[in-house]
């Protein structure tokens, strides 16, 4: 954390870390500097300098920012008044196709994320948001599983392990779309959680 | 392609990529430096600028080399003589948990493969051995569920989408080891590919 990072005021916050994400989603990780940040950014760049001191330090910080943006929009498209398994197929729906949410650009959002977790395992900051970000969705799936079983619409499975493993999936479908395989990636993806997954979850 | 790769001799080219793969793994992607790799290597440093041009280049045909590797290692695993459901539980075993051989170390294969991958959508060389590294382990998963459908072992799933969905979903589980929960990814990734996916795969 940058020694002025807590200071920043809020409205701020929200412009300079929207802005380094434009930034971000536009160069990548790799090319990204200050100045394409700076760019973005309507106010002064000393300005970015007096809060964070280093590149690593902002990009950790709006790592942060973009994980909790993610956080309220799964948890809009989710938390309904449906069924178990209408809430676990919105899960898929939402982590598949993105939500409905026009102003949330769900392939920019994962693209950046890849970025992000490639660094995880030798940066602190991040590797904390991404646990995080993960834990989020995890138990968010863990409760619909739970649900599910004591409502007789899910099979008795091992609730953590499946819950994992479908946001690990969903996870992994997503990568080949963005790496490879854009077309296929999701209808293939599905077909397999249908067939293979959700068949074997489903109690009837 | 550097200038002068292709003419690159065998010897020296092994050494070279061998000696940038460990220099890679220790200093990890962001910060390594062509000096880290010289470090490494018996062989001047002009040599290396001579068949590379810059660390890309390098890095590009360092991946492509840990990819053809890894192929090798992966089929003299899981090309056995055994029944379809003795293959495909090998193939889960050698991507979970690496194969026997001793001189290959798997995660720190994948914690490389991992940095690689993320830069796959801005670099066309390592998006195209990525998708051949892929390519390569869905086909050999997809061989051993066409033979276990046609010897009944398996329930006539879409070969196409479960292969995919076996590699990433092992993938998928590899990455949560790498970035967090070491033990009990493995753990948990084994108990939902049994109760959930080869539940529903076998055909009994």
């Amino acid at each position: 954390m940058g020694q002025n990072e807590t200071e920043i005021p809020e409205a701020t916050y929200e412009m300079l870390m929207s802005a380094t994400y434009r930034a971000l989603c536009e160069h990548g990780y790799d090319d990204l500097t200050m100045r394409d940040i700076a760019a973005e950014f309507d106010k002064s760049r000393p300005l970015i300098h007096y809060h964070y001191e280093s590149k690593e330090d902002l990009l950790g910080a709006v790592f942060e920012w973009m994980v909790d943006r993610y956080e309220a929009v799964m948890l809009e498209e989710v938390d309904q008044d449906g069924s178990p398994r209408e809430m676990l197929e919105a899960f898929i729906d939402v982590a598949l196709e993105g939500p409905a949410d026009p102003e949330f650009d769900h392939w920019a959002f994962f693209t950046a994320l890849l970025e992000f977790r490639s660094r995880a395992h030798r940066n602190e900051r991040i590797r904390r948001a991404v646990v995080e970000s993960y834990t989020y969705t995890i138990d968010l799936i863990r409760e619909i599983l739970e649900t599910g079983i004591e409502a007789g619409e899910f099979r008795e499975v091992d609730v953590d392990a499946t819950a994992h493993f479908l946001f690990l999936a969903t996870d992994a479908i997503r990568i080949r779309y963005i790496i490879n395989d854009a077309e296929t990636a999701l209808l293939q993806g599905r077909t397999a959680l249908d067939e293979l997954v959700l068949a074997s979850l489903y109690s009837d």
